[in-house]
């Protein structure tokens, strides 16, 4: 359809609609939950997940992390727990008649501030709207990306094989991830629902931690040989870069592989993206990628590469301690590889493969791993 | 000229290589030089600017920071001299071999790893192949994009009304930075050089500081009602963020403005793009625009407009006294603005704007402040 035709215009308008009239529903049912509860001359309440450490549970079936049956009560009956309600709501109205209403958005940081005028609803910190956002995610079963909520900052990129588009304020855009962008990258936008894959050539996704890295791959046309979809990390990943992993995978069914560096810390962000992170449990089954695979830096490439290394800290060793009581550390190859790691004492970089000249992480290593992993 | 054209190609890489010849002659003529002094029974050494903040001068022509007269030398009469220099070939080595002539780049991190197998001139921590590629730059007086060296990571964005072409090694990519991306905006790569501006319809460009305020630029439309190009500074600005607002002002003459928090550390941002950093003094007259003027928030905004604010800190106060005997802030107008913030104790960030509606930063402050500033 072209994408300039009415038709098609109102396709997008209609299903944008659709998705906000979704979130509308789920925002008033909320208030009308209380409206009922006044009627039949109770308290106001709301009952959710306790997001404490022990309703945590990994779940075999979906391999995720999600929040067990314990619930806890928020409820008017005490006067902070009559403020969390009253704000609850204020919250709802703000996205409802500002953000679904004219097609706004705002960040985290602005809506803390917006509270500034609403009395006794007002926030004292954005810990405490960052929390109530949360909450919200939680009670409607929405992500905060459909309030129009974002972030503070951003901007991964990814670079592959993959033609994609982008519906923006400004009307839909068409964009090749190699053909119709800068060295730079497409710019990954915070809500990741606006993107339909049109046509990808893609064998693989490659998620990278640095940005030397990312680069590198990018340079020595990694990318073109392997037809692999390059995505930048920037280390710890936001929920928008989890996210179109995810969606790469799970809708296009594309193999997905996490590529960090050799130590505890980055070990974390592979399970953070295959495994969803603690922080956002109630997430996981939108972001996390059970399916990704971790292709290294691995300890056993330290050994097996004479890598550059450095010394593994106090911290470090704590770090790789008690990954190895994680559950999600708990298969025999990651045993393996953290016990290695402590007995040898070191950690290396994704980078200290330039060691060994500029092509040897994409004309040796990366092959040789990808196909232990059985993807070429 | 059609850039699919045999002809235009060849003009492209006529140019690049007319760059890549150019710096290659400069890091092999200081290897002549070695030789020369070889030759007549000197020592080998080499002269450049002292890079003590003793040596740093405000140049009041250029407007910017620069370095002196003092010299310092670089003599291998010292087994640290000799080493010294023995790295400075083995790079300017790399740098001609490796990326001159392959057309390849590599990270600063990279270059830390390279040096692993150069034996005696192998680097022991990343901060010393830092400093030497900053001592080249100084004696070639070429900038590091030229040889190549890439941050480890860069991400800074651009939105508005300009068509620029982007030569990349997968060819020339023209892109239109409203019309042809998603919403997180144009990617400015690492090196702006290989950009070319080709068509624009901006009265202004505006240096944001946070992620928030571009997005709500973005959002409110500021750009295509005021044909603005706004750039995310991502903080601190990285030198090809920096770069790229001079070329748009020097080269397009279109009057750059900077909005940044109202606190000490967001004026040394402003300070960083107008005047030059002193830590990259060599480079001021590369990077620095000088007509770039600070539009807020000013500490007179904070009572003006009654924002949310927070208190200063001991080490906000101390910045503040700081800047109030730097050249850089030696104006009437600083003098008073600082003046004010330490009498008031308060400071302010952009996205308090957002406590007054969410077009009151586009609707009123911005109009107002830019017909201030003599722009509208």
């Amino acid at each position: 359809m072209d994408r300039n035709s009415e038709e098609y215009k109102k396709k997008v308008a209609d299903k944008k609609l659709e998705n906000d009239e979704w979130t509308k529903r789920k925002l008033l049912g909320l208030a009308e939950t209380f409206y009922d509860q006044f009627d039949a001359g109770q308290v106001p309440h709301v009952l959710m997940p306790s997001r404490t450490k022990k309703n945590l549970a990994y779940s075999d079936e979906s391999e995720v992390w999600v929040y067990g049956d314990i619930e806890s009560e928020r409820t008017a009956k005490t006067v902070k727990g009559a403020h969390q309600l009253l704000r609850t709501v204020s919250v709802s109205d703000f996205v409802v008649s500002e953000h679904l209403k004219n097609n706004r958005s705002s960040t985290l940081r602005e809506l803390y501030y917006i509270s500034e005028g609403w009395g006794a609803a007002k926030f004292h910190a954005q810990a405490e709207s960052d929390r109530l956002i949360e909450d919200l995610e939680i009670i409607t079963g929405a992500q905060r990306e459909f309030f129009h909520v974002r972030p503070e900052e951003d901007g991964a990129t990814m670079y592959g094989p993959l033609l994609l588009r982008e519906e923006t304020k400004r009307g839909s855009r068409d964009i090749h991830c190699q053909k119709d962008i800068g060295e730079g990258g497409y710019q990954i936008p915070f809500n990741v629902e606006n993107i339909e894959f049109l046509h990808h050539d893609a064998t693989m996704i490659i998620a990278v931690e640095t940005g030397g890295m990312y680069a590198r791959l990018i340079e020595n046309g990694f990318d073109e040989k392997y037809n692999a979809i390059l995505v930048h990390l920037k280390g710890q990943p936001a929920r928008s870069t989890r996210r179109i992993i995810r969606r790469l995978n799970t809708e296009l069914g594309i193999p997905a592989v996490v590529f960090t560096d050799g130590d505890p810390w980055s070990y974390r962000i592979y399970s953070s993206i295959a495994y969803g992170a603690i922080k956002s449990a109630h997430l996981s089954e939108y972001m996390a990628t059970p399916e990704a695979k971790f292709i290294g830096v691995q300890p056993s490439d330290i050994v097996e590469y004479e890598l550059a290394t450095d010394k593994l800290s106090e911290q470090d060793i704590a770090a790789l301690r008690s990954e190895l009581s994680d559950p999600r550390f708990a298969s025999k190859y990651w045993k393996e590889q953290i016990n290695l790691q402590l007995e040898i004492g070191k950690k290396a970089e994704q980078q200290a493969f330039a060691g060994k000249g500029l092509d040897f992480v994409t004309d040796t290593y990366l092959p040789n791993r990808l196909k232990d992993l059985g993807i070429i």
